[in-house]
């Protein structure tokens, strides 16, 4: 833990209100959505402007300070825990959108801007920001920035690293980079603003953001499609995608739409019963989109890949038909789920799913198992849903030998281990499933580099030299 | 130079006929479309293999040789110029697509793959690769990747960047690093794919590149509008981003048009001289957009800002108008332009382009100034044409005091000294005026990550250390 004169010295950094030691804050600062790790900083500190950032970092590195940055601490990988008696950097304080400009379609965040607000602040000027996912309503921007979110709207408009069009960074060093400045070009060396996209904080703290925004979409359009088995959402997904400009490509299975219904507060979408349900979205430009639409539901109807589907005639069927995907991740965290975010490319999906269902199965038929994700992208969410007779840790163990498993078929595939979760500390041990020696290597000289005395969130993404 | 017997060693790694050595094939090899440096290589060698290239590398690094990489050597930096006696690695043998899935709408291609041939391909498959510019017939992919390209449809679809789904490097010791593996979704720490993507062969030499497609553009339809000043260029620009998905947005003085019509095969766009020109696409994806587009362009003329305009109704057309703006580049080249590509945030254009006419008017009032550019992405080309009566040293000489003028103002509007055209040698003395001491610093220190003994393409971007 920091010892009291070095924690009075930052004080003086910021205003003394601004660092907070109470149990409650401690508690609320130290955590992230995992929840595996008991959360234990020895402060909080809440800077107002980028030089105060840089002073903290300054401070960290003369009194070997570890840091923590914290967003909306909406994570689910435990990269913005502190678990070990380090100082939390919360950037609640810097919440502004500074600067907008329409003929460039930008805007200027401070990294506490919650996500909401920013799409908010885009539609009021006739814009859009189109990274959106369940958490969008408490993530902020410096935390979507640092783990490259992706979400819901990917296969269309891309990750967050697309919409980062400049960035301000203070290095572990608590040197300020100035990065790309919004151009849209510039092709002058290494564009190191890729770098801090998706480093989870151990890089550098970013302090401010350009991101861009595009023209809104016109009358969204959902189509929510039963099929008969996994193997034909492919088929599916190909057949629209050849036809139509998607915005969402998700999926859910029947078990993920039988726990939405229980809630009972969203209709189901059609009477049918399927295994597999997919969810498509496009903009029904016009009359022709639509009719297009249908008619390649109709021809998947005729190939047998569809048994039933549905498509929205308005904004209030629109919403309605996202519910039964947006809602999954939150009705079923009351069964303690255990989450697997994992991806390999589009084609590889149906005999990459069918491996892990069968390891799982065979080994845990007990374990209720809850697919959906973003398989436009590949993205598949594994959910194992804890048993109400074990308890957590029992059933935690048991699903770390899985994930063992599960990871050895993502390496053989050559997948990811961590689709847009990020690796934090819940995969730092599996890294070399989706990563080789040699780029891990590279990755901490990288660290090296920017943090040498490996002051910013230590112990994320791998584990620090010396522990 | 390297000596014989070291290059004999060189010849035991590949075919020996694979390694040149004749006065032409230096001459030829050792020089890009920059022509500002002697070209001057000790040898050329052509591997074929991913393995041959980690052979060679590691035979550089045996006998501290530095080595270029070639591709179409179609570069206007210098970045791949070999002017000290370095060898060349050309990529010309590994031109292979050698992958390819409808599914997940990837190409996996190696590096000496022309970027026509890679765009002719996703033809055949009914798909599209869009970064296209005007040496889309002699780049190769690897040199497109190592430079970032960009060229006349970033506005919609980025650049080179992009398309980049996963990367095969050799880096400055040999080693094989394998980037991404083609995911769409990869939350598995820092994303070094992105490292590479615009380094100029400085970090790691591209063996093979996994690049997405996209589907097919549909019935493109462009405009070419005449504008009374450059200012009505910008409003014209956002009445149209306003309306419509714009392929392109490219614009282009009237002197540019005078040298394009004096070649005799060019048609004019139209009779009413205008002092600039806007040329744009879109998809006219049904009649509904090409009205709009007529609606907007009668907008712009009731508010002056735009004086007559064409639109293409066929692919001739489409193609004749496009040759007004892409024929400029290979026009002017005979006049032995000294050309500037420079770039601001695209609500700073007008202001910035204002500053620099003034510049370069009141200084060199005899010099013959043709602006033309993407300017959809705030990235415009100065070109200055050589007088008949200067000679070409004595012409260069005078464009280098232009040029730090320029890079003044660019630093002033925080642009880029190098939009799309990359650092090499030409630009690597102005690099401050685009980053700062600490980035170059750390652009540094990267290098001594990936290529610790600067074996890779040395004095390009920066200077070596040792020199």
């Amino acid at each position: 833990m920091t010892d009291t004169a070095v924690l009075a010295e930052l004080m003086t950094l910021v205003a003394p209100a601004k660092v907070l030691t109470d149990p409650a804050s401690l508690q609320a600062y130290g955590t992230d959505w995992t929840r595996h790790y008991p959360p234990a900083p020895s402060a909080v500190v809440l800077p107002r402007t980028l030089e105060q950032v840089q002073a903290i970092v300054r401070w960290a590195n003369r009194h070997q300070v570890a840091l923590v940055p914290s967003g909306g601490r909406t994570g689910l990988s435990g990269a913005a825990v502190a678990a070990h008696g380090e100082v939390v950097v919360a950037f609640d304080l810097m919440n502004q959108i500074i600067g907008f400009d329409a003929v460039d379609r930008s805007v200027v965040c401070q990294p506490g801007v919650i996500t909401r607000q920013l799409q908010a602040f885009a539609e009021e000027n006739g814009l859009y920001y189109p990274v959106d996912f369940a958490s969008s309503g408490s993530s902020q921007v410096g935390g979507n920035i640092g783990t490259n979110a992706g979400g819901i709207k990917v296969i269309r408009y891309g990750m967050t690293r697309n919409w980062v069009a400049g960035l301000k960074v203070v290095t572990g060093t608590g040197e300020l980079l100035e990065l790309n400045k919004g151009l849209v070009k510039n092709a002058t060396g290494y564009d190191l603003r890729q770098l801090f996209i998706g480093a989870e904080g151990t890089l550098g703290f970013v302090v401010e953001a350009t991101l861009r925004l595009e023209r809104a979409p016109r009358n969204l359009t959902a189509m929510v499609l039963g099929t008969p088995d996994f193997d034909s959402i492919m088929p599916v997904l190909h057949a629209f995608q050849g036809q139509l400009d998607l915005t969402a490509f998700e999926f859910f299975s029947d078990k993920g739409l039988a726990h939405i219904l229980a809630r009972g507060d969203v209709p189901a979408p059609f009477e049918t019963p399927c295994p597999f349900y997919a969810l498509l979205e496009f903009e029904a430009l016009n009359d022709e989109v639509a009719e297009q639409a249908l008619a390649t539901f109709e021809r998947c109807v005729e190939q047998g890949w569809v048994l039933d589907g549905v498509m929205s005639q308005s904004e209030t069927q629109l919403r309605n038909l996202w519910k039964l995907r947006e809602y999954l991740s939150e009705t079923i965290s009351h069964f303690t789920p255990y989450k697997n975010d994992i991806s390999v490319t589009v084609a590889k999906v149906p005999a990459f799913l069918r491996e892990i269902d069968a390891v799982v199965s065979q080994h845990y038929p007990d374990f209720e198992v809850v697919w959906y994700g973003h398989i436009g992208d590949g993205n598949l969410h594994l959910n194992i849903l804890k048993p109400a007779h074990l308890d957590k840790a029992a059933f935690f163990a048991r699903c770390a030998t899985v994930n063992q498993w599960v990871f050895e078929i993502v390496e053989r595939y050559q997948g990811s281990i961590s689709a847009e979760h990020g690796v934090g500390m819940i995969k730092r041990d599996y890294l070399h499933y989706s990563r080789s020696p040699a780029e891990i290597a590279c990755m901490k000289a990288i660290k090296a580099v920017f943090d040498p005395n490996g002051i910013l969130n230590p112990g994320k993404i791998f584990a620090p030299d010396h522990q």
